[in-house]
């Protein structure tokens, strides 16, 4: 399974968290299409929440399920990670990824919700690459979402990271606020504020009389300031925050050397 | 199902991703039996790869499987971070917990491994809420890995951990290598070194004529220099990494300026 296209725009991978039958795939495909030549390798079914989950213990299937507008579409029984992997080892293999984007996902990845999201962990895959990318998030959970201002303010940084790149092994984590065009009054580049989910784990009980548990809860957010990501979306501007992998704490190295042995 | 214990010793909450049945585990019940009360939540079988994935779209189940020891052990058919989840919010809810282990896994976490280990993971989930957490792995993936030095150089840190606890927010990533007592050098306190997975993703055909794939590779590593954690590895020394959550990339933010509108 190899995929031939046309060398001469750019090669844009997209993926998604959501599906194939996600409406913010629907509307990423609509953003980049003027700007590339487009390969979509998505989750056959909803995958929320997955991080960087990889499929290591079943074998990964890939199907090419529609070719419409001259882009090709896969789905993978794999997480959002492994449609970056399948993407660029399989479906374009020996060919140069100029960018991925991926989403457009229901539902915001700002804060701590970066490192819980399949769609921001597909992005930050083709960073190890060093291949650009772009997760955009709007902050609306509902499968009927509007991805509008998504649309409108995510296709000029699209354009302008195909034009420049991006810093080496970084990509970007874009959050649209849940407020209709008219009220977003721009674009801030944040850091990440830290916040912490608490969850209810609400106990249900099964016609079996065996107790089970939904996950379930609420992001707290710290950090409001206007330099950080849920600073800036609670004042109605979108957030792009730099993101990348070292994950050191490099600040306590020093104070932790008591630890040596 | 709440769970009661003595109050008068540290609480240790210990989880991993390698499942139940694994090996690792009853490795780090012995390490820690010494140190405190215990109590167990795994997977109900492996879940490596998981990285910061989380249980969403089906029910948790959670059974109190064994008691042995005065040590209470739970299974879930959740990931590690779900089993830190339950861990505080369901078998230990209104106590606090004063320490996290994870694993001992069965495979190295050093460098990117980092990102897609649910070990990793579940330590830094417990850091959302403050609670210092330790993951313990050595570089061997096979089920019968040995784990002597582990505990033995495992032991005396997760004491100073327990008696001076660690930064806030931060949890340690202490990889140790595969070679004998005898040829550990001693432990260093590292920052992540930069690496990459090249997978494979090998082409096989099932019986019914379809293709499919295994995901599988090795890391490359970059950055062996003697302050990164696979530069002292490879020099036979285990390898402290202190780990926080913010992603973002710092070094980047003022040069992203013109992406704002």
């Amino acid at each position: 399974m190899h995929c031939e296209l046309n060398k001469e725009r750019p090669l844009i991978l997209i993926v998604n968290d959501d599906g194939f039958e996600a409406k913010g795939l629907a509307a990423m495909v609509e953003l980049a299409k003027p700007l590339g030549e487009i390969v979509v390798v998505v989750p056959d079914r909803t995958r929320s929440g997955m991080g960087h989950a990889i499929t290591m213990n079943e074998p990964l299937r890939l199907m090419n399920y529609k070719n419409e507008d001259g882009i090709a579409y896969y789905r993978t029984n794999g997480t959002p990670v492994d449609c970056v992997k399948l993407g660029e080892k399989v479906v374009l293999r020996d060919r140069k990824i100029d960018l991925v984007l991926s989403g457009i996902n229901h539902g915001s990845n700002s804060s701590v919700s970066l490192i819980y999201s399949g769609t921001m962990a597909a992005a930050i895959e083709a960073t190890f690459d060093n291949i650009p990318a772009i997760g955009l998030s709007v902050q609306d959970y509902s499968a009927n979402a509007d991805f509008t201002a998504a649309m409108h303010y995510g296709r000029p940084i699209v354009e302008k990271v195909l034009e420049k790149g991006l810093p080496p092994y970084t990509c970007l984590n874009i959050n649209v606020p849940k407020v209709s065009m008219e009220e977003i009054k721009g674009v801030k580049v944040t850091r990440q504020c830290h916040g912490v989910w608490h969850e209810d784990l609400e106990e249900h009980t099964d016609p079996f009389g065996r107790k089970y548990y939904w996950l379930a809860g609420h992001l707290e957010r710290h950090e409001l300031s206007d330099d950080t990501c849920e600073g800036v979306l609670q004042n109605n501007y979108i957030s792009v925050q730099p993101v990348q992998f070292d994950m050191t704490a490099h600040q306590y190295i020093e104070k932790l050397k008591f630890l040596e042995q």
